[in-house]
């Protein structure tokens, strides 16, 4: 498996995930500004992923940053922050990210320039080498919940390549699979921008674990004939009382299972839930380009000059919701009082 | 507005529908058998469209037959009959074409060869005119239960391109726009044929009637945001207990709808209505080939190789349909009882 992120001569290396599976290109960023482009035009996506990329496009910063002035290192590093967590509203490992590297400039006040640089350098890649170990954990945890012989659904990409490795959702695949649970995948191709059918697709195919792809509007029919045992999702950011923000399309999943009487499971760091917002109508949703809904890889699929919308995230209340896995465990109903018992322990 | 099929010199000639709305390409049929395929390869779809295909189809090919002899002319249209209705498993105006064709030689019997050629054709003829008066109908009828101010979600093409003209779901968006109502329509893209990107939104733009595109999985979540007052789709079969076979991504419409205590109704004719099918469960769905679900209008959006499942429709469960428009007025719960109710009425 290709890694999403990497360090190469000191500079942030991602691969293309506009282009794949067609082409593996990679976009080499050699400042914050080339990383937080990168994030926006959706090189790199997938809550932890970005989180990861903005960390790293910080220390990236930090680095570049001539003066050995402390004072002046702070002003200009705290802008480069500004800009960064400005990239994308909706994820919060983004916000979380950028609040980390400059929690580093907090806890060493008296550290050189020098050091600070070395420090936030140190830092991205403790972030990038624990979200691969929280992952595996997400993995573990959620396991347990997948059936021995089931068909798993999924939405968009929450894999390998929306984290530093392995993935959320696709982690908890992963851990089914490698416990030796006779599973498949089912794989919303989720438009418009198709992270399922050509990265779910792709990811799982190199796994040798069996994913078939439908539409997006084919789930509900499936479940409704008893082909889905089991739905896991990502999330992009959790409020405090366990609604969650995810790819377009999510909602309508949980509905749909909360009908079919389907477990649905959402799978995410803890990096990912935001205790500073009380419930899901506060989360902001992007709205993104109407071209992307126009067009599909860049083919238009309608007549030219057709206006449309383009929320790339949607809200799915948390009574829709089973369980929320995460690292330290699956957190239940009432989720204000499991999630914060969680992040407590973790912090 | 282009007209969904016609006569030609004899030839039956339908609008491509494959490559609208960038080419307007005319396919040409002489036989029965180029009919059956332009139906299967859905150069035209729709429902009632299919069924007014299915009839000039079954003219012309009465036309082409040599013999003379009354009994060698009923084997070989039998024979032509029982071809067109293998064309396409799911619609049920298919069969009630195929079924009206026949009656006329059972109500002519002493009719020579020549003249069931001719009354065969003029039953083609009433079938291509009355749709379009059926749809006007429909139109008129469901345009009651759309608010003077509304924005109305469809899904798939129920256009003037599904009919031989003017609609059903969107007739009845027509019927509320002529009568002055403030109206814009939500149109799911419908992949993977793409009818509501391609078609729908092209057919709305034609009459100058606001439409704004999303993406199947958006739906749900405009819903929930309360930014959809009515959805009104076509069908394909109608059980005699109201569960509506139609376009795959209707059931979660459906459910959706429940959620969010949107009125959700159903716009066909009654020769959608099929009351020998006594529920939805009997409908036989089509499953078509993978290569719609991994491609995008021939272009590939997922790895080569990828497993892929295509069911063509949905059922949606009675329960979830606030009522079923027809040329006769809107059938409500329970539907046993009112469908069959208007089915004799229009016998």
């Amino acid at each position: 498996m290709v890694p999403t992120i990497t360090w190469r001569d000191n500079y942030v290396v991602m691969i293309d995930q506009r282009k794949l599976p067609f082409k593996e290109n990679y976009v080499v960023c050699k400042t914050p500004a080339q990383v937080a482009k990168a994030i926006r035009k959706m090189v790199i996506r997938g809550a932890p992923a970005i989180g990861v990329a903005a960390a790293m496009g910080l220390a990236l910063g930090a680095n570049r940053i001539k003066s050995i002035n402390r004072l002046t290192f702070e002003r200009h590093f705290l802008r480069i922050c500004e800009q960064m967590a400005k990239a994308r509203p909706t994820a919060s490992n983004l916000f979380w990210a950028v609040q980390t590297m400059q929690e580093v400039l907090k806890k060493h006040p008296t550290a050189s320039v020098r050091e600070l640089k070395d420090l936030l350098r140190t830092k991205a890649d403790e972030l990038l080498a624990a979200d691969q170990a929280i992952n595996r954990a997400i993995g573990l945890n959620g396991q347990t919940v997948v059936p021995d012989e089931a068909t798993v659904l999924t939405h968009c990409n929450a894999g390998a390549l929306a984290t530093a490795g392995y993935g959320t959702a696709l982690g908890v695949v992963r851990a089914a699979w490698e416990a030796g649970k006779n599973i498949q995948v089912l794989a919303d191709e989720t438009r418009p921008f198709l992270q399922g059918s050509r990265l779910t697709a792709w990811e799982l195919q190199q796994d040798n674990i069996p994913v078939t792809l439908i539409t997006d509007s084919m789930a509900g029919y499936l479940m409704s004939k008893g082909r889905v045992q089991l739905i896991v999702v990502g999330a992009d950011r959790v409020a405090a009382n366990g609604d969650v923000a995810n790819k377009i399309g999510t909602y309508s999943l949980a509905v749909l299972a909360k009908e079919n009487k389907v477990p649905f499971y959402v799978a995410a760091p803890l990096s990912t839930i935001d205790l500073s917002v009380p419930t899901g109508d506060e989360i902001p949703i992007e709205e993104r380009d109407p071209r992307e809904v126009t067009h599909s890889l860049g083919q238009a699929i309608a007549p030219a000059g057709t206006t449309a919308w383009n929320p790339a995230f949607d809200v799915t209340p948390n009574r829709f919701i089973e369980g929320i896995i995460t690292e330290k465990g699956i957190a239940r109903k009432p989720y204000r009082k499991t999630l914060k018992a969680m992040k407590s322990q973790s912090a």
